[in-house]
């Protein structure tokens, strides 16, 4: 994958209406040309320094530096970062592994429901839904797994706050990830050391949606209602 | 379901050799008799402050409190606990939605990874996978995403650490959380309001294991390479 490689035109042959596809972020990111020549970065102070505590390369420190807005927890080896787009992960999402040279980091895309829009629009638009994925660590369990970075026309949050379970009762706080659940059903189809970035789910479109909604946008927490920022 | 209930018995008619079964918590819980009536709870000191500062019921809060080893944040209206388990999520996982009386809590099993050894031997042991999975909210992105809380017969963490990419360069803290993806799978087969606390997948047989393995256990973070806790 090349920047300017048409993502839809290669995977239109594979799906069709009523499909969810889900795009591993690298490779999208890619595409959009959103990656960073480490020879050309400058490492500041602040980046010198974590480096240094961490063992990493101070250039490195700093592209995740430039991708977030504020560092979470810098501790273990491990910069959580919350992005500009308000994601919180290690790293800011940047990663060297599968990136095309050595030394090339790979960035989260500028704006991963914009991606997932253009490529729902490329495919056909209404009745495919779109999902760029990416693997995010969890507090409190091991292993990373996937969830939805980017999202079009995908019901990501099923609401089911103030409906009744099977017994009448009200059913408290649930709602569900639709989307975050998409994505990891995904990435149970791949290998990791595969050159498969893109998996189609069948079956499952009675969440995909008309129009675009409001992406994987939906899916972050405000920090107001956050207890662990 | 009701306490005594043989779930396998249940299940047994519909899967066969291969076949990964997702079980909701809830059910297993259920017919394990893991149920509080509340009538029979009194409410100590610290129960009543929290119920009194939530708005909620003194006796639920009791129970949630005894179902736990400590209380990692209590705030908006949420007790974030470590369970005896050592699970960290919404009310030690005391529920009661779906319970089957109004005045009834249902706890987490004693032993998931128990439960899920159990219903494996059941149905026939080697062949199977077992899941017991519940909806856990999580920091940072809104919605609950199923996990899975008890496993058998799953490789629950699949170790990509030290295995290389596309490029030959070695993957970093690559450990996928296949239990809890599989669980994120199965939820997204059934609806909160109806009765389907099973879920099979089929096509997944390359993550079952001859035996029944380490559990979820293997996927709780120890608090020492928790940065959140």
């Amino acid at each position: 994958m090349q920047a300017g490689d048409d993502l839809a035109a290669l995977i239109a042959p594979e799906v069709r209406g009523g499909d969810v596809v889900v795009i591993a972020q690298k490779v999208v990111s890619k595409a959009e040309g959103r990656v960073v020549a480490l020879d050309a970065v400058v490492p500041g102070a602040e980046a010198m320094r974590l480096a240094n505590d961490f063992g990493k390369d101070a250039r490195l420190v700093q592209v995740v530096l430039d991708e977030s807005v504020s560092v979470i927890r810098a501790s273990h080896g491990v910069l959580i970062c919350e992005t500009h787009h308000g994601f919180v992960c290690a790293n800011a999402g940047v990663d060297m592994s599968n990136a095309p040279d050595e030394d090339v980091a790979v960035l989260l895309p500028v704006d991963p429901d914009a991606s997932a829009q253009r490529i729902r629009a490329d495919l056909g638009g209404s009745g495919y839904g779109v999902i760029v994925s990416d693997s995010f660590g969890r507090p409190w369990r091991l292993g990373v797994a996937d969830v939805a970075i980017g999202a079009a026309g995908i019901r990501v949050l099923d609401d089911w706050r103030g409906r009744r379970d099977a017994h009448g009762r009200e059913l408290h706080a649930t709602e569900i990830a639709v989307a975050d659940q998409l994505a990891a059903a995904a990435d149970l189809a791949r290998s990791k050391d595969s050159r498969e970035p893109v998996v189609v789910i069948r079956g499952a479109g009675r969440y995909i949606t008309a129009e675009d909604g409001p992406g994987a946008a939906a899916l972050r927490r405000p920090p107001e209602l956050d207890l662990f920022r």
